[in-house]
Formats: C-alpha cells, sequence, structure tokens
C-alpha cells in the first residue's frame, strides 16, 4: 500500500452536466470515456470523484476494453444472455397495463441486460485527472434501440 | 452536453439513515424509492448524491422499471440464473465448517444472485431531488428468504 | 427508519491510497476488507465514504461472504459463465489488432466476467468505521492470470 494523495481542504464544488448521445443499434458499447475526462478539465476540479449515471432502466455504464473485437463478442453475449427472442411478460401487450406509451415497444431483454450492467460507475479524480488503468474505459451501453439518450456526469471535488 | 448544475459551496452535512424492511419472499423486488426520496426531502440537502447500501450479502440495491409483469420476468430469470435446485457446497452443511450459525439455511443462489446484482446505487441529488429518469425506481432485491432487512441511506451534500 | 448519524461541518479531507497485491489464480476472490479498514482508521476520517476501485478491466470490486466453500462455487460459476475454453474474437490473434501487447495472453473470458462483477464499490464511513453487515466482506476478485494488480482507496470525509 502507498499513499498517492492526501489533500486537506474544503469540497467545495458540485457540478453535473448532461451528455446527450445518439445509439444506433442495440447492444452497443458507446465510449465516453474523452467527453468525461473533457468535463473534468474544464471543472478544474483537482482531487474528488465524478459519477456517471445513465438516466434510463435499458441503456447501462460500464467500465470495460476498447477494443472491437471485444465490444463484439460482448454485444452478441448480451443478446445470449438475455435473447430479444425469449418470452417476456414485459413484452405481452395482450396482458400488460402499466406503463404503457404510445410508442411501446418491446424491450424485456434490454431490463434483463441492464441488471447485469448497472446504472452508474463512481471514479476518483486525483490531480485533475481520473487515474484509471491503461485499458479502462468508460461506456454507455445501448441495450434497448438507436435511440437518444442522457447520462448525467457529476464532479465533486475541491 | 449541457451543464445543468453549478454550486460552489461546502459539502457540509452527511446524514445517514437506516430503511427497516420486511421481506415476504425471494426473489423478490421491494420498491424503496419514495422513503429515499423523502429522507432527501427531509434533510433538505440541495446539491450531493445519496448512496444506497445493503447490509447485506443476500440482499441486493438495483434501479430498475417497477411494471409488474416485469419484475415477475425477473424474479423468473434470478432463478433460472442460479437455482435454488443447484448443488452448493456452500449449501452442503455435511462438509460446511465457517459462518455456521444456529438457524443456518441453504442459500447458495441467493449469494450468485447477489453477485449478478451488487450491494449499492450512489445517485446525484440536484435541487434537493433525484435527478432520475421516468422509469427509473430503486429496489431492494430479497435474495434469500423472507427476512428483516436494514438499507443504510447515506445523503451528503450541501 | 432510524436516523443513525447527523454530522454538520466540512468535508476537508480527501486521501487516495493503492493497494500493491498479488492474484495467485484465476478466478480468486482476495478479501481486502482489513486493509481498507485499517486505511480508515488512519485516516481518521470519521464520516464521509470511501470508494474501492481496481484499476483493470479483468479484475473486479465485489462484496459478498468470505465462506471458503462458497467463493469456491463461485470461482466455478464464473468459469461456467463465460467459460475459458469458449471461442473469443478478442482471443483470436489471427484477427485482432487493437491493444495487442508484447505479452498478449487470450483473456476474453476475464472480461465477460468482469462485465459481471463491476469495476467499484462505494460504501459508507460513519464514526471512523465502515458500517457493513456481519457477513460483508470485501474482495478484489481476479479474473485473468496470477497477476500484480492495483486498488485504489479514496476516503473521502471529516
Amino acid at each position: 500500500m502507498t499513499e498517492t494523495l492526501h489533500v486537506e481542504g474544503k469540497i467545495i464544488e458540485t457540478r453535473v452536466f448532461t451528455l446527450n448521445l445518439k445509439s444506433t443499434k442495440a447492444p452497443e458499447f458507446i465510449d465516453i470515456t474523452d467527453q468525461i475526462a473533457n468535463l473534468i478539465n474544464e471543472s478544474k476540479i483537482q482531487n474528488g470523484f465524478v459519477v456517471v449515471f445513465s438516466k434510463h432502466t435499458t441503456a447501462a455504464i460500464k467500465i470495460n476494453e476498447n477494443e472491437p473485437l471485444l465490444l463484439k463478442d460482448m454485444e452478441e453475449f448480451l443478446e445470449r444472455f438475455a435473447s430479444r427472442n425469449h418470452y417476456y411478460r414485459h413484452n405481452d401487450f395482450t396482458i400488460r397495463t402499466v406503463n404503457m406509451t404510445e410508442d411501446e415497444c418491446p424491450n424485456g431483454q434490454a431490463h434483463f441486460q441492464h441488471l447485469l450492467l448497472g446504472t452508474s460507475e463512481t471514479i476518483p479524480i486525483t490531480n485533475g485527472a481520473m487515474p484509471i488503468g491503461q485499458w479502462q474505459r468508460i461506456f454507455m451501453v445501448e441495450l434497448d434501440r438507436p435511440r437518444s439518450r442522457q447520462v448525467l456526469v457529476q464532479i465533486i471535488g475541491v
């Protein structure tokens, strides 16, 4: 164990940004690392943390490696894990009555995949940047269909 | 990208509440969104974040949609993912010697499901409320059996 | 619901430590709870939270029970969930060109398992300690192979 940082001082800033994203397919891993790094850079916050939070139940936030073949593997894996072709009561509009919208589309598989992946990631900020590993990239993962999406980026620190 | 909030000021309050819950079956999705929203409201904390943390290894915290048929789908899915009927060494009281309690019940499946779901969620607070999406609801997910459960709700902010 | 803590005061300290760990196999659950508890104790931070963050895309952070048979069950489960023997494009060095290193090893299964487990855990600190449940232990989970690993432990609070 080594101590890499020790800051005493008021945590004085909270900033929240909204990333507006457009997905083109599902599943789709969209790399948002650079956008988050730029926001941290612009905020001038040196030490603290960032919460990256999806506002959706069928689009997830996840950290993994951005290697194109791996992303293709993982997109297939998610489809195998919870296939569009399975039966979901949530997709059965002959029996479902709750949370039905005008343009309701069957997306049970996306909710299952989201249960696996999760809604947010919390990442430390030290010396004005995220001290993430060489291969770590932050993704918004579209699970439903091509859609407009919103991701909150909350930066808190000194 | 749009900036939706920029607060400068001391983060001066940390409040921790304990929700005492009773589950009635497993798996069971128990919606605790309103209780958390009420605590944030009462705390008068305007900007910061909330950590919702399960004190258990067989009860998870997760955000998804509260649509009754979907919850039924997901309860079945968790049972398929890790069935009560599988063999788990953890359930084999002829060989297990560690962490055995008076009323030990077989719950290997619940630990597996918990590995998939997770222990906590971190959610931003802006302008006195959680800026969550239309369909996002926060659940404690019982995975073991009908039990008394404790969920920590930590609110930190200005 | 009961309020267990209410602190007003500046959040004045941010400390970041790096745990250097060595895994001996994969999957392997390495219990780092005591090391984190010691860091919190030494930091003298009384109220706040700790972010435990893996710097790797094939080593995860997860909370579960430290019962040896259960860990063995879960190690087998991860291998079943995403087996080393499956085909992954990421492992196919006849077609892969991106992020190739000198000592590249096939580890597609580790990325899949990491997608299931996750990169970090956020845990409250109250009265100088983590108010975790009786069976909760924090693990770094090696998914790749015996390696040197780094885990960030960020402690923020009063």
